[in-house]
C-alpha cells in the first residue's frame, strides 16, 4: 500500500505545468512507494487558480502561499512562483515543517538562498532543487561515465545556453510570463536563469569552481514595464560568459544569452578528458556525442549515441529502444527520484545546499563582471 | 460541463500502456468536450490485469473481451491487443453499437480488415486505427507543406523502417512479446508491422498507389516457438522491399527490416517535388529537414526545423520553443483529434477504411514478392 | 630515374580536367616509378584543344583521335571523351598496342563493353575504367571493414545518387555539357551515369549480383535537341529504381535520378552485416558512418569518422589529421594506383572486364524496366 | 602572355608543401597574369632540400636564406619556416627589394611584427600573410552576408580551434615536426598557432576587438627537448581561451587548445546577429550553416549550405556542384588573389599590417593571462 503525500503547489506558471504533471506521472511508469495527492494550488489570481486546478486535478485552491503553508492536510510545499518568492516561502514552509521543493535558482542571491538552506537544515525537513537537466537520461549517462573514469584526467568543460526570444525592442518587462526581464523579480538576466543550469550540471559532473572572470552586457537597456506601464531601465544582464578555472585543474568556459539568432534553447555542454570526451545537446536531448580515443586508431570517431535502450539510465521505465521521450520527463525523473530518497529518509540531489554552491558560482560571475577582475569562488564548509 | 465518455481497453501489452496515457494525458494539455473514463480493461491473465488496471486507474478488468463488449457502461472498445484479434473483437464491438479503435495494421490481410470496415460502416460507429505517426507534429508540418502546393509536382517519395532487434537466432518465436515473429498471430512479419507504418503515411502525404514490384526475406528459417517448446519454421518476412508507382506519376522505393544493424526504429521518408523537399526521421522525430529551391540561390540548403514552437502543429499545447517531446505524444494527439472529431460527429483520421487502403498495399506486396511480378494495387468504390 | 610514360588524353571536358589534374599532380604526393608525360590531348575543335593544352601542359593536340591513336611516342590512351565514342576508341587503342583508361560507363551497351574487353584482353594491354569513387580514403576504409569480417554476414546493402539538375523544362539536349541527356550518345540516362557509379562500388564491396527488377521514367518527354534545333524526344531514363539480391544472400535497394530537388550529388551508400553497418556519402565524402554491435551496449553507436588521419587509406600522402581533401583527389589515387599495378605488370582495377560486370548489370535493370519482370544478371566465364 | 614570377620559397615542411602546391596549381584552374616560376627553394638540410626541390619542381636549392635574399633573379621570397625566422627573413627580402609572403603568425611578438610591418611599408613591396582559412568558399560566403547586412546588427561572435594531438607526455618538444612545442620557436603555443587563426578571421568578419581578459594553461610543465636531449620546462601554453568585446558592441568568447580529445582540428566560428546567424566548421569546410530569421516562422531552421556551386565564391574554377574541394585550395585561392592584386598593384589581405592587428591581440591574451586582468588591444594609426 503507497503512502500518501500530500503536495501543496505554489505557482501555475509553465513550472507549475511540468511539476503538476511529473506529480501525475510518475506511478504511471516508476514504482515508488509514495502516492502523491495534489491537495492544493496557491497563486494569486482566484479564478485561474481554480482553472489551473481543475484542469489538473488538484483538490483545492488558495490564494495566498501563507495559508497553504499553515494547512495541516500538506506534507510537501512545492515552489515554482517567480524567483522573489522563493526565499520568503521556502523559510516558511521549513518553518513549519513541510518538505520543501523548490524551481531553481534556489534564491535571487547567494544570501537569499543561505538563509533557505539554513531554514530547511534546521527544519530537517526533505529538499531538493528543481535543476531537471540532471535526469536526462543522456546527461545521466554522461555522469556514469565520468564516475567509472572513462574519460580519465579532465582537461576542459565548456557550456552555453543560447536562446534569441528577447531581441526584439518592443518586448516589455515584468509581469506574467516576463518577469525574468525584471530585475526586482527574477534578481538577475540569463546568469540566474540559464547560466545556473550550466553551472548545476557541470558542479555536479566536474566538482567546483576555483574563480572566475567574466563579463555580461545588456543590449536592451530600457524597456517598457508592464506593471507600471513606463518606459523603464533594464536592470538584467542579456548576456554573461565567464572563464574559470576548476578545482581538478580542468579549465572552462561558460556563455549564455537571449540574443543568439536561431537558437531556441541550446543548452550544449562538452567535457574532454585524457582517454575521451562527451557533447550533450538540449535540442536533441536524447543523445550523446561520445568519443573513446581506445577505440582502434583509424575507427576513432564521435559515437552518436541515441539513448533509448533499457539498459540505459531511466529508459527501461519507458517505450522500446529508438522511441524518445521529451523535456517533460526530466521533472517525472526528479520526482521519482525524489520520492525514492525519501523512502530511505534522505533528500534528493540537488538539495537546498547544492543549489547554494551553484548561486555562489553565480554570484561571483556578476561581482566579476563589476569589477573585471578574477573571482574567487568562496567555499562553505558543510554544518555537520 | 465534459460529457464522460467510457472507454473498455483490450490488450495491456505496449501499445495498451501508449493508449492509456494518451486517454489519462489529453484532457491536461488539450481542451477537448469529452472526459474519458477508464472504465475496463480486458486480458487473459486476471492477475496482470489487475495490476495494469491498479497501474492506470481502470475502474474494472475482465478476462474474456466478450464480456467487455456486451458491457452496457462502455461507449468505446479500443483494441491493442495481437493482429489475431482485432477482427473479431472489431466487428463484434461494432454490432454492439460501440465506437471502435484499433490498434494498426487493421486486420492481418485485406479481407480481415474489409469485414471490420463493413462492420463499423454498417453500424455507423465513430472509428479510428492508431497510425500515431501522422500525429507527429514535424510530420504534420509536412502535410501542411504538400497541402500548400509547397512542393509543387512530386517525383519521388521513398520510405524505410529499419530494426535490427531480431538478428539473434537464440531469439524465439510466439508469446507475449515475440507474437510479431509468429506469422499466425501477426499476419505477416514486417510487411505488416512496419511497412505497414511507411504505407499509411505515404498514402495520406502522396495520394494512392497504383503498383509495386516486391521481394521479401526470411533470413532465419526455424525458431523455437514459446508456445510449443520446439523449432518451428518461420512464416514471416524479416525484411520487405519494393518499388511502386503513385497515381500522381510519382516513383517511389519503400524498404522495412528487422536485420539492419545498428537501427532501433528508423522510419525515415523523404519526399522530392519540384520547388523543394523534406525529410523526417523518427530518431529524432521532432526535425524536419526542408530544402526550398525558391531560395536564393548561392544560399540554398536544407534548413533543420526544430518542431517546437507555437505556431507548428499541436505545439502550442506543450512547453515553450525548444523544448522537443517524444513519441508517446503522438497518441495524446491522435486521441485529442478522436475527441474533436466526435464532438462534430465524424470519426477522425485514419478510419478503418483509410487502413484498409493500406492493407491492400501490404497485400499486394506480398503477392508480388511470390509472383514475381508488378501487381496493381485494388481500387475500391467508396460505399456512399 | 623515373621511367616516362607518354600519355595521350581523348575529350577536354569536365573528365579531361580531372584526369589530367591527376596526371600532374601524382607524383607530387605519391611515390611511382613512372613520370607521366602530358604528350597530346585531342578533341574535335582545334581552338579549344590548344587552349586546353596549353593550360595543362600538353606538349601537342590532335583534333581526330584515328591520329592520336597511331601515334608512335604515345604508350597510353586515356578516353575521356562521350559514352558513344569509348568502344571505337578503346578498340583501335587496343589493336595499336597502346594501355587504354576509359571513363565510366565502359560502353554504352554491354555488348559495346564486350568488344572493348576482348580488344584489351588480347592485345595484353594494361587497363582501367575511371569508377573514381572505389579511390575515396573512406570508401577505401569501408572496403577494408568488410574484407577483414568486421561486419559478419551481410543483409543489406542500398546505394542511390540523387540530383536536380535537369528539372526545368527548359534544359536542352544535346551538344557539349548536355550529350547526357542525349540517348544517341549517353547510351542511357541515369541508369548509365549515376547506378553505374552505385552499382561499380556495390560490386566490389559486396560482390556479383543475381537478379533485379528494375523501373524507369522519363520525366520530361520532349526536350530541343541542341544539334538539331528542333523539340525532339527524350530518350533517356530520367529516374531509375532497381531492387535486387547479391549472390551472398544479402537484399539491396538502388536508386538514381535527376530529379530529387535538394541534391547536388548525393551518392550515398549503406551496408548492414550481423556484426556491423556502414555508411557514407559523398557530399561529405571525408567521413564515414560506422556502427560496431562489438561495442559496450549502452554506448553503442554510430561513429562519424573524420577519415584523415596517416593510417586511414591514402592519406599518409596528404597534409594533417583533420584536414580534408576533395573529389579530385580520388582520381589522382586511382591513377597512382593505376601507376603501382604498371610497375608489377598489372592492370589495376576497377578493369575494363569489372566494368563490364556493372554494364551487364545496367542491361538487366534496363531490360526488366521494359519487361516488368525479374532479370537475371548474366554471368561470365573469365577468359583463361 | 604571362609575365614570369620568380618565387624563392624557405621552408620545406607542412607549410612548404601547401605553397608550392598552390603555386603550381593556381593557373590550371585560375586565369592570372603571372606565371610563377618555382627557382628556388631553400633549407639548412641540403639532401632534403634537394629532394624537396627535385619532387615540386623547384630549379635550384640554397641551404642559407640570405642566399636566397640576395639573389637577383627572385621576384617574391615566401616564408614557409619556423617562426623564429619570419622577422629576419622578411625584414632583409623587403631590403633587398622583394615581394613577401609570410606564413603565420607574421612574428612571434608584435614588437617582432611591427618590424616586419615597417621593413615592407617602407620598401613599398606587395606583401601578403598566409591565413588561409579566409579564403575557404564557406568562409568567404559568410563574409559576403555580413558585408550584405544580412545579419544586421552583430551581438556575439565566438570560435574555438580545438585539437589533441599534445595530450601524451611522451611527446618530446623541438626540432623538426615538433617545433610548435619550443617556445624559443614558437613564441608561444595554441595562442600563436591556433588562436591567431581564429582572430584573424574575427577581425575580418566582424571589426577590431577593444579589450580581452584570458587564462591560459601549460598542462604538460616539462618534456624532453629534441635538440638537447634533456628534459626542459614548457614554455608554451597549451590551451588559452579569452573573452572580449569587439569594438561594434558585441560580446565574444574564444578558446583553443591542444588538449580536447577527439577533436584534430576543429576550427570552428560563430556570429549571431539581429537578423541571421552563421557557422563554420573546418572539419565540413566546404558547408555553413545559415538562419535567417526573415524566413516565414513555422519554417525557419539553420540551413546546411553545400558551398559547391558556381555562384558561391571561388566554385566556377572547380568541379560541378556537389562535388567538394579541400584543405589545400584554400592556399590556391589565397594565391591566385594575390596575383590578382598584384596586377593591380596592390597586395592582397591579409597584409603583413592587417596580421600585425591580430598579433596586437594575441599580445594582449597573453599579457591578460598574466596580469589576471581585461587589457585592452592597442590602436594604431595607419602610417599614411
Amino acid at each position: 500500500m503507497k503512502k500518501k503525500l500530500n503536495i501543496g503547489l505554489v505557482g501555475y506558471g509553465f513550472m507549475g505545468r511540468t511539476h503538476s504533471n511529473a506529480f501525475l506521472q510518475t506511478n504511471r511508469f516508476f514504482d515508488t512507494p509514495y502516492d502523491p495527492v495534489l491537495k492544493a494550488v496557491c497563486a494569486r489570481n482566484a479564478e485561474r487558480v481554480r482553472s489551473f486546478a481543475a484542469n489538473w486535478g488538484y483538490e483545492s485552491t488558495e490564494t495566498d502561499w501563507r495559508a497553504l503553508v499553515e494547512r495541516t492536510d500538506i506534507d510537501l510545499v512545492d515552489i515554482a512562483s517567480p524567483n522573489d518568492t522563493h526565499a520568503e516561502i521556502a523559510v516558511a514552509a521549513a518553518r513549519a515543517g513541510k518538505m520543501v521543493m523548490c524551481e531553481k535558482p534556489l534564491g535571487r542571491t547567494a544570501t537569499e538562498s543561505e538563509a533557505m538552506v539554513t531554514a530547511v537544515e534546521r527544519a530537517r525537513v526533505p529538499n531538493m532543487v528543481w535543476y531537471n537537466y540532471r535526469r536526462v537520461p543522456a546527461v545521466m549517462l554522461l555522469k556514469q561515465l565520468i564516475d567509472e573514469g572513462r574519460l580519465g584526467t579532465i582537461f576542459h568543460y565548456r557550456a552555453k545556453f543560447l536562446q534569441d526570444w528577447t531581441i526584439s525592442r518592443d518586448l516589455p518587462q515584468g509581469g506574467e510570463g516576463l518577469w525574468r526581464l525584471d530585475v526586482a523579480v527574477a534578481g538577475s538576466g540569463v546568469t540566474g536563469d540559464l547560466l545556473a543550469h550550466c553551472i548545476d550540471t557541470a558542479l555536479w559532473l566536474n566538482g567546483s569552481i576555483s574563480e572566475v572572470t567574466a563579463m555580461t552586457k545588456t543590449f536592451v537597456k530600457e524597456r517598457k514595464h508592464n506593471l507600471t506601464g513606463r518606459v523603464e531601465p533594464v536592470g538584467i544582464d542579456d548576456a554573461s560568459a565567464f572563464l574559470c578555472r576548476f578545482e581538478n585543474g580542468s579549465l572552462a568556459t561558460f556563455e549564455a544569452t537571449r540574443y543568439a539568432r536561431g537558437h531556441k534553447a541550446l543548452y550544449t555542454l562538452e567535457i574532454n578528458g585524457e582517454h575521451g570526451s562527451a557533447m550533450w545537446d538540449l535540442h536533441d536531448l536524447h543523445r550523446i556525442q561520445w568519443f573513446d580515443h581506445r577505440d582502434e586508431g583509424r575507427l576513432r570517431g564521435w559515437r552518436s549515441i541515441h539513448v533509448t535502450d533499457g539498459d540505459q539510465p531511466y529508459m527501461k521505465h519507458w517505450w522500446v529502444p529508438g522511441l524518445q521521450i521529451g523535456y517533460e520527463h526530466t521533472f517525472i525523473h526528479q520526482f521519482a527520484d525524489f520520492l525514492q530518497a525519501l523512502a530511505a529518509d534522505r533528500s534528493a540531489a540537488p538539495t537546498f545546499r547544492d543549489a547554494l554552491a551553484t548561486d555562489d558560482v553565480t554570484d561571483s560571475v556578476l561581482r566579476s563582471a563589476k569589477t573585471g577582475r578574477w573571482e574567487k569562488v568562496p567555499s562553505r564548509v558543510q554544518v555537520a
